[in-house]
């Protein structure tokens, strides 16, 4: 294995716009495989986005929304799309505000992950808010969320009653639970 | 906050089927909002996946491919999409054991999780590959990769040099320093 490997990439040879909406768009590569077969491949563009773990007295932010595409609500950390052109710090520091009405002094780095690279290109930013201080918040006009504060031991029970059931907000859990072993995130 | 508080649960008034696929399937709902209003989502359906934090000699096993929509090779943890009514640890088993070679005497679940809540219903499964004995990887026929193994420290780095970069490989990482730390995954 050897840095920037990409003896295996794929040769784009057609590219079919199906849809381009107000979130995401969806397009169909035609690709030449390295074995010189061709196959097709169904890629979502997403702008990316960023979310925030920010505990205060160690509890952690969160809100619960309704997720049309689970039918269901869910209990996840704060979190939103990254305008254009905006930093992923300045992102986060916006967001947590609106959602929750904190605002943050810094937004420290934890890592950023792509949520499903097999078919789309959403980047999401995790970052670790510092220096809080309370406020109001201020919601989206079609955004409906309730914020609360959960303890280490609450936020691991509602992973385990699946209340807690995304992504970011289980790796958030997770880098809290090692910065409270180690006093680091990794 | 109530156990399954759906008080903000949008209603649909009309899907409209975009996109029929090999791998997702693409949705425009629009729904009423809980203020009255109406508002459309962009909803992506998948059929879930597995993924496997797998263990030898201390070492994880990852592979590297090519990732069409982020047009370059990333290092993952092995993981695949589930077949049509196929239980999830009987696809992390074969998954691992395709792409690895490694047979798997039983699959402990470290936690499943919603990949993008906001437009997708990709429910990805992680587990703790146990009772590993090497054999022989057979690839799908339009799959190409490498496996190799990192150690927690060559893993750490990986990701700080974006090399490993996507949600679910971030989370088994974040879970094995928790296992390393505590003897379990939370």
């Amino acid at each position: 294995m050897t840095n920037a490997n990409d003896k295996y990439a794929e040769v784009t040879l057609e590219t079919e716009k199906i849809f381009d909406g107000k979130v995401i768009s969806l397009q169909v590569d035609r690709v030449r495989l390295p074995n010189g077969e061709t196959a097709t491949r169904e890629i979502v563009r997403h702008p990316g986005a960023v979310c925030v773990l920010a505990l205060v007295d160690d509890k952690m932010l969160v809100v619960e929304q309704y997720r049309k595409p689970l039918g269901r609500s869910q209990v996840e950390i704060p979190a939103g799309k990254l305008d254009p052109g905006e930093e992923p710090s300045e992102a986060a520091k916006r967001e947590l505000e609106e959602e929750t009405g904190y605002r943050c002094g810094s937004m420290r780095p934890i890592s950023s992950f792509y949520t499903s690279p097999g078919f789309a290109d959403e980047l999401l930013h995790l970052f670790f808010a510092e220096q809080l201080t309370p406020g109001q918040a201020n919601l989206d006009e079609d955004e409906f969320l309730d914020c609360t504060a959960l303890t280490f031991e609450q936020a691991k029970q509602y992973i385990a009653e699946g209340r807690i059931s995304d992504a970011k907000t289980i790796a958030a859990v997770y880098a809290w639970q090692i910065y409270r072993l180690t006093g680091d995130f990794l």
